[in-house]
Formats: structure tokens, C-alpha cells, sequence
């Protein structure tokens, strides 16, 4: 596998290593991926996170595995452990069927040396597909930013979700680096504040000026008129345009709709779902009611801990594809 | 002046003794008052917080100065540094006037021995005043709630917030107590988080149940159903029904707006502005960058941080006062 070099994933000689993303903005960590169960413990850690980025290394140490030899039953249990990490984000499943599809797991004959081969490439394809699609999402978002917005993004969507400039965060990127002067309000995103510590870590790195607000502000921020485009990321989309996103998404979704805002999700064709035929179909991860407790609230709180929620279509004022900017939900 | 004992502020022997809040819910620090700048400190702080209870501890520490003799150009000045402790709830402003109205600094010969004998009087008067007008807000308020809802809160408007059962919060106590069975859902509040630290503890105490959520899951609890009815405490209420309160509650009322969740908000007589118009003219506090940083984000962000937001009367179903319910804001 040759080597790859992304800003939280990169490959040498063969070896995975992530940048562990619960470390950040203070610590630069890389964790060498010892195993596969070690694997899901760091995705469902949120070490390694973003729906793009999930996919990309389930694809690449899939690969990484057919190349070590692997017999055709332990990548079928591989697949299956890694398939099943996190529930929300389709990217996940999506790259996985493309390096082992599931008619082979059916039908194991048609696991040829041919077709051993080609699933061995297909890692580093997704890497490198997943790149390209960032930069031209970046570039047809980009051309609905004008020069002196204020624009919202909610949790983490850049180079630390995929392997290129990000989704929605790398139609910010590409704004800046087309000169424009943009200002980033960045939603902390509790519980985990992905936009604390993360998206605010990538817009110091590129110099992109930005202000961080609590999640709770994003309304206020609205009625006083900073913002003038809304971007956010995704995790699935269904076939009527309804999708799953970081918790606090449709908060921000329905805010928007009523200060007439517009609000632009943005997703490259790895986060559709054609089984999914409404945000109904999208399973939503909940996590540990530790994450929103911390230390702050009595230990016993009952608390409520979707990781995700579903914002529907109607809220969308457009959605920015690797394919173009669609205005209705016509992209499948 | 006689022993006073709320959850939150004690008097004995004239020593006044505050609950540490900021040390809650896992440490309950009682501190002594040792001075008017140790005071304004604590309030700066949010040891000692709630709108009401502002104005109850200004009140009755100004009080007790009078008792212990100091001169009339010692009180002014006490005065004026306890007015300008925090800005946006009008409860503070308005408890100093009733104990050294503005009238008698203009004309010192107004504080006749009969009026310092009365001043004397105003902390005590005011602390049970306020518990006297909670309890009235939450018998109006409670009348407006049915059994089996789910009722969302946000901050802590309880008997931290006041000298009495709470404003919102008051609502939600009475409820219980007459054995409506609610489940109450608590919005965090960050980023000083008196909604996971504060409300969170006082309803265990009560042994009302709830659930926490974080301030971004507002809006999808509403869209699933899960609550009919919001209350929220206020800091300052306008001619006009637009009302301060703690930041965020903008957000939750936009989402109410909506969803078609009712809406209410609860204060009492003190927290009313004669002189405020509308919600432009209530000043907003910005505090440090550093409690929404804290250790989560790169020490450089730019940070946004109002304490409080402006809510328009549009989004209020009905003011719970403590002389009544009212649909429309006639209540000056």
C-alpha cells in the first residue's frame, strides 16, 4: 500500500496511524491502529471521527488486511466488526462494501485472485476519491459565499472528517483561499465540542478568522444579523433530502428557517443512503450519558444523549454535492 | 436584623452567609460576606446568582450596613458599588432603591432617623417578600400545567435563584406538590452550566424527575414531542413583555415559536422595568472568553460570550407575574 498523508490519517509502510482527535486542540498524538477491535475502540472513541474520514479507514485497513494475507473468513469477521463501529454515518458502510461487497460475502467464489487484487487497491481509492470530492464541494460551495460573510458552521467537518479540505468546512477554505473575506462563527457543539476543540484548531492552523459561541447563541447570533450563510456537514443523506448530522444540527436548522438564513448541508455522494427513504430510515447513535454529565452535573442525572439528529429536508436551502449545488433534493 | 434561611443565603446574628454555587452540585460551601467588595465579588463570580436573589442579598447587606451604623456617605457609596455589580437584572437596582432610594442622596436630609429605621427593615422585608412571590408565581403558573407533561427548563430559576420556592422553577416545585406528574427536561446552559449543575441538583433534592440535555437537543426533544410546556425566570422585563434572560433562552423560545410549545416566562414584580421600553434597552453583560473556552478550545479563539439574550414579547405565550397570568404584556 503506498503511502498516505492526510491530516489525521496517514499510512507507512503498510502501518495505519490516526491523529487522536480527543487530544486535540493541546496534543498532537498518532496512534499506530494495532487491530481491528483496536480500530473500533478509536472510532467509537471519537479518536478517529467524521463520517468521510470513518469510512476512509475502515476501507484502508480493509485493504490494508486482503494485503497481508488475510484469509477470505477473517476479513468477512473484519468487515463485519468494522461495519458495525458506529450506527449514524453511512460513509462507514458504504466504503466497506466497496472494498468486500456484500454479494461476495454471498457468493465467496467470486472472491477471485482478480478481484483480490482490485479489493486491495480499493483503500487508497477512497483516500484519494474521498480528497477530490472535498475540493469540488469546496468549489461549488465557495461560490455561494461572498466576500465580507459571516458564516456558522456547526462541529467538525474538515480535514480531521476526511481526507482532503472537509465538507462543509472546506467550502470555508476554499472561500478564504479564493481571497474572500470570510468570518467563521464556530458552535461549540456539546457534548463532545468537536467546534471547540477541533474546527477552531483547523481555522487557527489556516488563519481564517472565526469567533466561538456556544451552541446556545447560534439563535442571537442569527437576530443580530451576523450571519449570512449557515454550512454544515452530514453523516447521511436520505432520498428525500432529509439527513443526519452532528446533535445541534437541527437546532440550528429550524433557527435559520426563521431568520431566514440560508442553510446549506453539505455531503459528497459516499454520504447518500439510497435505502434510506426519509430521515425515518436513519438510525441515530446514542452515546454515554457520562459524555454530557463530565464532571459538571449530580452522577445520577438522567440524561439524553443522541449523538445525532435528523434535519428535514425542508429546512435545506440548497445541498452542495462533489456533483453540484441542488437546490432541490434531485441527486439520486 | 432576625435570622433569615433560604437554600442559598443565611443570616445569623447579623453575619450573612451565602451558599457557594460555583461549588455545586458536588460541595456545599457556605461562605461568610466579609466586606461590600467581597460581596460584589461573589456575585461577579456567580457564587451568590439568580436575579431575585441579587436584589434579596444587595438588600439585605445594605440593610444590615445601616444597622451597624455606618454614615450615610459610607451607605451611598456601598450603595453604588453593589448597583453596579452585575448589570442586566433589574431585581439588584430595584432592591437597592427600597432600602436608599436615589430621592434621599439627591436631598441627605431625607434620611430622617424614622427612615433609617425603616431602611433597616427593607433586607428583611424584601427576602420574604420574594419567597412570598414565588410562591404566588407558582400557584399561577402550576394552574397552566397538566399531569404526564414534559416541560423544558433552561438555567436555574429555583430556590437558588431566589429567597423562595423559584420563579420557573417555583412553577415546576408547586406542579409536583400537587401531585401533577411532570418530567422535566433541563437544558444544560452553557457555558456556566446552571441548568446541569444547579437545576439538576435541586430537582434530585425535590425528588422531581428529569432528564439533562444539552442546550443543542432543545429543538429535537421539542420536534419528537416530548414537551408541552416551557418555563423560563427572567432578569429584566420591558414595558413592552421583552424580557432578559439567561443567553440561550432566545434559542429555546425561537425553537418553541416553531414547534407551537407554549411559552412561558415567570418573574416576579421586582424584576419589572418601568423604564426599559423594549428589549433594546436592556443591557446585555459580556463576561470572560475564558468560561467558554475553559481548557476545551486554542487558547487564542475569539469568543462571544453575552450572559444573557433578549427574548421579543412575540414569543411569549403568557408572563406569569406573581398578581397573575397575562396573554398580553398589560401589566405596567
Amino acid at each position: 500500500m503506498k503511502n498516505l498523508d492526510s491530516l489525521a490519517l496517514k499510512t507507512k509502510d503498510g502501518e495505519i496511524l490516526v491523529l487522536d482527535q480527543t487530544r486535540l486542540p493541546h496534543h498532537e498524538t498518532w496512534v499506530q491502529v494495532e487491530s481491528e477491535d483496536h480500530l473500533v475502540s478509536l472510532i467509537q472513541a471519537l479518536s478517529i471521527r467524521g463520517a468521510p474520514l470513518i469510512g476512509v479507514v475502515a476501507a484502508v485497513y480493509l485493504s490494508r488486511e486482503i494485503e497481508r494475507g488475510k484469509s477470505f473468513a477473517e476479513l468477512v469477521k473484519t468487515r463485519e466488526k468494522l461495519y458495525h463501529a458506529r450506527p449514524t454515518a453511512v460513509n462507514l458502510m458504504n466504503a466497506l462494501e466497496r472494498v468486500i461487497p456484500q454479494a461476495w460475502i454471498q457468493n465467496p467464489s467470486l472472491m477471485t485472485d482478480a478481484n483480490r487484487e482490485k479489493a486491495k487497491q480499493v483503500g487508497v481509492e477512497v483516500f484519494e476519491e474521498d480528497a477530490a470530492l472535498c475540493r469540488r464541494m469546496g468549489e461549488y460551495g465557495a461560490s455561494l459565499i461572498q466576500s465580507g460573510q459571516g458564516i456558522l458552521t456547526h462541529c467538525n467537518s474538515g480535514g480531521l472528517a476526511t481526507s482532503g479540505v472537509g465538507t462543509a468546512f472546506g467550502v470555508l477554505r476554499v472561500a478564504h483561499e479564493q481571497g474572500k473575506k470570510i468570518h467563521v462563527f464556530v458552535d461549540e457543539t456539546r457534548p463532545l465540542l468537536q467546534g471547540a476543540r477541533l474546527t477552531a484548531w483547523e481555522l487557527e492552523k489556516l488563519g481564517i478568522p472565526y469567533t466561538l459561541i456556544c451552541d446556545n447563541m447560534a439563535s442571537f447570533v442569527m437576530k443580530q444579523g451576523k450571519i449570512q450563510n449557515i454550512f454544515v456537514g452530514c453523516d447521511r443523506i436520505a432520498r428525500n433530502g432529509d439527513f443526519a448530522n452532528k446533535i445541534g444540527t437541527y437546532g440550528v436548522a429550524v433557527a435559520a428557517y426563521h431568520h431566514q438564513v440560508p442553510f446549506y448541508v453539505v455531503g459528497p455522494r459516499t454520504t447518500l443512503d439510497a435505502n434510506a427513504q426519509t430521515g425515518q430510515d436513519i438510525p441515530i447513535e446514542q452515546r454515554d450519558p457520562k459524555e454530557v454529565r463530565r464532571d459538571f452535573s449530580p452522577v445520577s442525572s438522567a440524561v439524553y444523549n443522541p449523538s445525532f439528529d435528523v434535519t428535514d429536508a425542508k429546512y435545506v436551502t440548497a445541498w452542495v454535492l462533489d456533483s453540484g449545488i441542488y437546490r432541490e433534493p434531485r441527486f439520486y
